[in-house]
């Protein structure tokens, strides 16, 4: 995207101005980023996004249209040229795309100077959580198709420019091809697609646009049925094109049921063709298809169903289209800072810090703990807001999940391609006990505070209340 | 946005490589485009994102890297070299921007080579739907808020890129402003910030904040008042600044409430503030608001809020994210086309149409007739699905509602920019009955088919059952 600095909100901007103004732009800060709530009342979300950002980051500067658009806006001449000079020169830590992430554990950190910190929240935000959304949303119909292939079919509903990275991010949650060919083209994802109706409608009968599209792509020919009556004429058209192509040394690949009952249709639809002696055309399904109705068709109704295409539940992860993640200063000029809030479960931790991932005796994730930065081992987590729940730790295997991505600036090492965060995230859902996985009520994943940081961030609570009540009045 | 020719479904290149192939490619065709369900259970859509495709298609094409994909994909070598030529020379017809549009009137028509009219299929659908859909969204927030501002604050929370368009889009549906830096500049759309909780905690004492903010930014400073405590800290200090800033010749323009209890926490702020004198300084509020939040704050606890800043359920339109407007052929060479369904609700219209806006007496919109593109009046309508059901319009008046927008490629006049488009919504809705602008199960508005078109529509059917008795078994 052209301009991209100026992707973000005026905010970031003007305290940007007032930071240089101050003196303060160079001041060091650190801020985290996390979420509060899983979306779709789930357990967890896959962490995506980061490869998207960190391309961006590396090359983020403010080109001649985009100050001048600031001048007229009314930002000062000092404050432009410091951003003519601007380059993202912090220091970012994460786990990789893919990881299973819960609620206030900070998975994203930034480290650099106030300035820069700042003014890259807004695009951070957007870019991280709209694609741990989606991931987590397609890991959600993974987990119910099995190994059956998922195609992401969704560009038509999604949101504007952002069915590009919905893509990318649908096969970090376990889709294995899209229908978006520009996605297709940045992030090396199969490309996949069938025909429309219109593609039927241009010839006179269904059978002639059959056999026209079969002699084009031979082998590779999806037949889309529901034109006119999937039973009485999609389905018998698609044999007879299907007993052509074998004549000429060619397998029909498949069909497509794209309206009324599916489980129906493809029960009734496999029969025939079985019956006809093609037992190896796959069936593929697609309409309004998410977790639950792929479930349903699966396990309740027993649906042969092979190939899953998704859209609009998908790309704009419908029943619950945003997640809320934040980004909150939490170390400034080395004094860890606070956020009170009327609200405790807004309240921040303060401070540099480290996340654990501790694991149960088989394995398994078991807690994530939270500690400040030069811990190496935590003994015991504390509930962030009841302050009587407590657990021993100390005993379970612990390993760090924030890791250096960028320094300077400049990418770490090689980022993960979207099918490497695939297989990631994979393995980390092997290891996440099935009662966090389960859609209805899932059983909270534990996210403690170490004693450490839970007594800094007391403290600072303290502090900050005395400043409250000193208040002259 | 680079290679946006491949911003596409790959069905719409593999069917535009076997139209050329087949000698189709050149076929006259009109699609239409049209939506069967208004979102939000609401009784109208806002017609929305037209001067986008518009400005996209003009420059339509295929370059070397794009070529070059789509060469290691297989497309033919013929196939790719049309398409090295390809430039968008089709008539698009359409009302302006704003206009309210209802289910099944086919709002936006492509006429032109059945190759260039499919290949626009899916990047028409993504910009019109998704602009739509949040115009549409932000016009139910501007019909509760009345005349004060409302501001969109939603980038970090939109789909990825698509936040540039959502907020041109929140504009067309009567949005004030925006945060998005980026959209303000390629829409000429006012921008709107305030700061953010980092700012105040930056520095040791709420009040140094505030002092600082307000010496930067005078006149035009907005005071985030919850970082600690609204009512002892926030607004207490606020008033102090706006003390301050009276003093030097200037007033404190608002504060902003984020967090709690909105109505409650804006009518304490507002007696803080009259009562020290500063009955001008105005009360922000943001959080989580959508239509129904705003009317609730306003008429049900008359809560005293200026300005809204509204950003989560705006940008992802978030109760449903997705309108399911879709793209039908409707002639080819000059013969109408009809696809049929299981279900009668997906069959389509076929033939060249026109759309009639009936009005009643008042000159109130009371229906929409659609006819045979010959036409010049209607007479009758009948109801689409339900073969009774007839009204004489004959008597009615009757304006053309889709125009030439685009000849051979090319724009046709003056497209609306975002905030004309704003204004003429807001006439439209002026002339729409209140029963079919209520949240709460609107009146159906009428669309119903003149009686050439229902002749038409019925004869494409008989045909269409004809084909599929014939069908040898």
């Amino acid at each position: 995207m052209d301009h991209i600095a100026l992707y973000t909100d005026l905010y970031e901007l003007t305290m940007a101005q007032g930071y240089f103004r101050e003196g303060k732009a160079d001041q060091r800060a650190c801020f985290d980023y996390f979420y509060r709530t899983p979306p779709f009342s789930g357990g967890y979300v896959v962490f995506a996004g980061l490869a998207t950002l960190l391309e961006i980051l590396e090359d983020l500067h403010f080109d001649a249209a985009s100050l001048e658009f600031l001048k007229e806006q009314g930002f000062d001449a000092d404050f432009l040229a410091r951003l003519s000079e601007f380059r993202f020169q912090a220091e970012i830590r994460s786990p990789p795309e893919g990881t299973l992430i819960f609620p206030y554990a900070p998975v994203l950190q930034v480290r650099g100077t106030l300035l820069e910190a700042q003014l890259v929240e807004t695009l951070l935000l957007n870019l991280v959580n709209f694609q741990s959304l989606i991931a987590t949303k397609a890991s959600r119909m993974r987990e119910v198709a099995g190994e059956r292939l998922l195609v992401d079919f969704g560009l038509r509903r999604a949101h504007g420019f952002g069915g590009l990275h919905a893509s990318r991010a649908a096969v970090v949650g376990g889709f294995d091809a899209t229908s978006n060919v520009l996605a297709g083209m940045h992030y090396n994802i199969p490309l996949s697609g069938t025909l429309a109706h219109a593609w039927i409608q241009s010839f006179d009968r269904e059978i002639d646009a059959f056999r026209t599209f079969a002699e084009h792509y031979g082998d590779a020919s999806v037949l889309l049925v529901d034109t006119y009556d999937t039973l009485k004429s999609g389905v018998p058209n698609a044999i007879t094109i299907a007993g052509e192509l074998r004549a000429r040394g060619h397998e029909l690949k498949a069909i497509r049921l794209d309206s009324g009952d599916l489980a129906y249709l493809a029960r009734r639809a496999r029969k025939m063709l079985d019956d006809a002696g093609f037992p190896d055309v796959k069936i593929a399904a697609s309409n309004n298809l998410d977790e639950h109705v792929i479930r349903s068709l699966l396990v309740d109704q027993q649906a042969p169903i092979d190939i899953f295409g998704v859209g609009t539940q998908l790309v704009t992860a419908y029943d619950d289209p945003a997640l809320g993640g934040v980004y909150k200063l939490a170390t400034l000029d080395e004094v860890p800072r606070i956020k009170l809030s009327d609200s405790l479960r807004k309240m921040t931790f303060p401070g540099d810090k480290q996340v654990f991932r501790i694991r149960d005796a088989e394995g398994q994730f078991y807690a994530d703990a939270v500690a400040l930065d030069h811990q190496t081992h935590v003994e015991r987590i504390h509930h962030p807001h009841e302050p009587h729940k407590e657990v021993d730790i100390s005993q379970l295997d612990q390993e760090l999940l924030l890791q250096p991505v960028m320094q300077h600036g400049e990418r770490i090492g090689t980022l993960h391609s979207a099918f490497e965060a695939r297989a990631y995230c994979r393995q980390q859902l092997a290891q996440l006990p099935a009662e966090h996985r389960r859609f209805h009520n899932p059983h909270l994943y534990k996210v403690g505070l170490s004693t450490a940081l839970r007594d800094q961030r007391d403290e600072a609570v303290a502090r900050a209340r005395k400043h409250l009540s000193d208040r002259p009045t």
